[in-house]
């Protein structure tokens, strides 16, 4: 597979080999298990403090609220999970727009007695603080809102959510609001220590790292979390099972590295990408038959008189389109073999051929069923970019004959 | 670390460095998310599925029951946890010997409405199948037993366990029964196919491959099993989270060579250290302060006329015993300072300082705060086992005078 011809980066990212290779060598001079109290557990235990320091400082929190999991989805179920513990069965409210790990448990909670509520998302794809107070009531316990969308790369507003969440509970107890930041992390600028913000899930395979590990931020002490999944007591009690040096190490380094970062060179890959996301939008609403999803996006960037204040912001790694008569399939297929990987919506939902975030915001079944997401990361080109243009061009023709 | 002089293989095993290189540069190869359409994605759910099939194979199951999980907690968690999807709140049965992966991991079950009650542990370390009906109820949904216990090498009777639940309920709905194999694979042969046994955990780091990898064995197909844990739905809905590759296809090669078989050299290895541990206790009972735990696995030792079917078999890679009037601890530390890695209890309590399953066999306490466990694996040589016995036989004189 043709690296450089790669979009879809939001499924997964190439692997930052050198990173990986030099953790795995890590992992094979300290193989003890880390609870273990003899010197080789010792060893092993001073290798995981020392990673879980790094991605604290990367992340601008401290250590002691940093917790190491098996990837994003566990991230995820972790602070959803905790509610189980409540003896009172409230309700769990999550954004519309919500990755599976979330929607998919959450409706699982029902089967314990709980109710869950849905924030409705409006048809730019944005879940606003507005509708997220609308849905608040007495008996929430938890809310969840990603911090950009896996589909759309809608930014989400969860700073100001976190903070009407916060008002609205004034002098009461609050629920708790979790951040799903997996789609956020190396792709934009983010601050889970804003106040408000109760936990924050990553994965390291969405920034070069190896799959099966994960962060978890909790605002909280551990002593002050309690979990609902349960085992060695690992990672002080939030996330049980041997720990996984290897995957550790790695996603320390990654998150180092690629974060966006004035420190890392990440802020400027991050300006170029805007230049080139701007470009590849404009050039793509060119080809007649090509709507940008969602059609704000698009709008705004011919509206010279919004200032940037006023703009709905998008990640600039993620492009969803429509082209009309196309299906998403078909698209993704017939990329696939001038040798361009792009997708339909998300991996995670991909073979189901449903679209329930695009759904959410209302968008046309014809343009539902034909989106496709063009996805974009640290060592995209732009050469690359416009190649890929010129593909969807060359596809489109052939479809207008 | 000297890996000659570790004795701690129960806790984790040296890596097969081959197998996990070889696994990485496949996993770099094939970097694509297995879920997407693209040609990247298939490549990789080829690998994914191959790696299936070789597990199956090696556990003598069909590829539709095998499923890849993030380890030995999580595919214990799995089982357990759908017993949460039950409209009827009955009860759990849990092996008063079993790890905290099942045992804390149940008693969090009890917030949900559930029964949790725990099947006694007789002396010897084992958990009859007459205790286990003792306690089977009209409403238990759930059973687990321990294929082999991770503090006591005991060997539990799982098959005739499996015969007696479902003798129990013939023509009635009965419990599922899950097995725990992380502690045998490898390390005695095991026939997770057996009539009765519902699910079945392995853990790769336990047989020289990856942390944060697992393998859960289905007896029914996933289309049939409904599942508490939820996100993306990777590997049938049965594990959601982006499938880690390097992990799954390693796990898959030190399955197939370190599980117990002709095939593979395994069964003559099990068979010397048979004669190994056998040999290895015997020279351990010269020692006048120290007491092999159970008690019983010394004196089966010394019965010559007992038959090998009356005798309570033991894993021969697992040797607890206790040193009248040196604590757990203080024996860990004092081989430690020596070069040799061994353990009080399981690497997952250690800390805690608590033995829960020696409390349920009723230990003594002062044999209980005495105790440690010895364990072995594939690389472990005779010289090795010979030289700590040596460096064993050195602290316990230094304590004599």
């Amino acid at each position: 597979m043709n690296k450089e011809h790669y979009f879809d980066w939001a499924a997964t990212a190439p692997v930052d080999e050198e990173i990986i290779r030099e953790a795995l060598e890590t992992s094979f001079k300290c193989w003890a298990n880390p609870s273990s109290i003899h010197q080789g557990g010792k060893e092993a235990k001073d290798i995981l403090e020392k990673a879980r320091t790094s991605v604290a400082t990367s992340l601008g929190v401290k250590s002691e609220n940093i917790f190491f999991t098996s990837g994003g989805t566990e991230s995820d179920h972790i602070p959803l999970l905790a509610t189980l513990n409540k003896p009172e069965k409230g309700s769990v409210l999550i954004s519309s727009i919500e990755h599976p790990a979330l929607r998919e448990q959450a409706m699982a909670l029902k089967k314990c007695g709980f109710k869950v509520n849905t924030i409705p998302v409006n048809k730019d794809g944005i879940i606003t603080p507005e509708e997220v107070v609308k849905c608040l009531t007495d008996d929430t316990l938890f809310v969840t809102v990603m911090a950009v969308n896996n589909e759309t790369g809608a930014i989400q507003p969860i700073y100001k959510i976190a903070d009407a969440i916060t008002e609205f509970y004034k002098g009461k107890r609050r629920p708790k609001f979790h951040v799903d930041c997996v789609q956020a992390l190396g792709k934009i600028p983010i601050d889970i220590s804003y106040k408000g913000i109760d936990s924050a899930a990553f994965s390291a395979h969405k920034i070069c790292g190896p799959r099966g590990i994960g962060v978890l931020y909790l605002a909280t002490k551990a002593q002050m979390f309690e979990g609902f999944l349960r085992g060695g007591g690992q990672e002080s009690n939030v996330r049980s099972g041997t720990e996984n040096l290897f995957g550790i190490t790695a996603i320390s380094k990654c998150i180092e590295k690629y974060r966006i970062s004035p420190n890392n060179g990440m802020n400027e890959r991050q300006a170029l990408q805007e230049e080139w996301a701007l470009e590849f939008i404009k050039k793509l609403s060119t080809i007649k038959c090509c709507t940008i999803l969602p059609h704000i996006r698009l709008d705004q960037i011919s509206n010279t008189e919004l200032s940037s204040d006023d703009k709905i912001p998008f990640s600039p790694w993620i492009v969803q389109a429509s082209f009309k008569n196309i299906p998403g399939q078909v698209m993704v297929r017939a990329l696939d073999a001038k040798g361009f990987c792009i997708s339909t919506g998300s991996a995670c939902s991909a073979k189901k051929q449903s679209r329930p975030i695009l759904e959410a915001m209302h968008v046309s079944q014809g343009e539902m069923e034909s989106a496709v997401r063009f996805s974009f990361g640290s060592s995209t080109s732009k050469n690359a970019m416009d190649e890929l243009f010129e593909a969807i061009s060359e596809v489109c023709k052939t479809f207008e004959r």
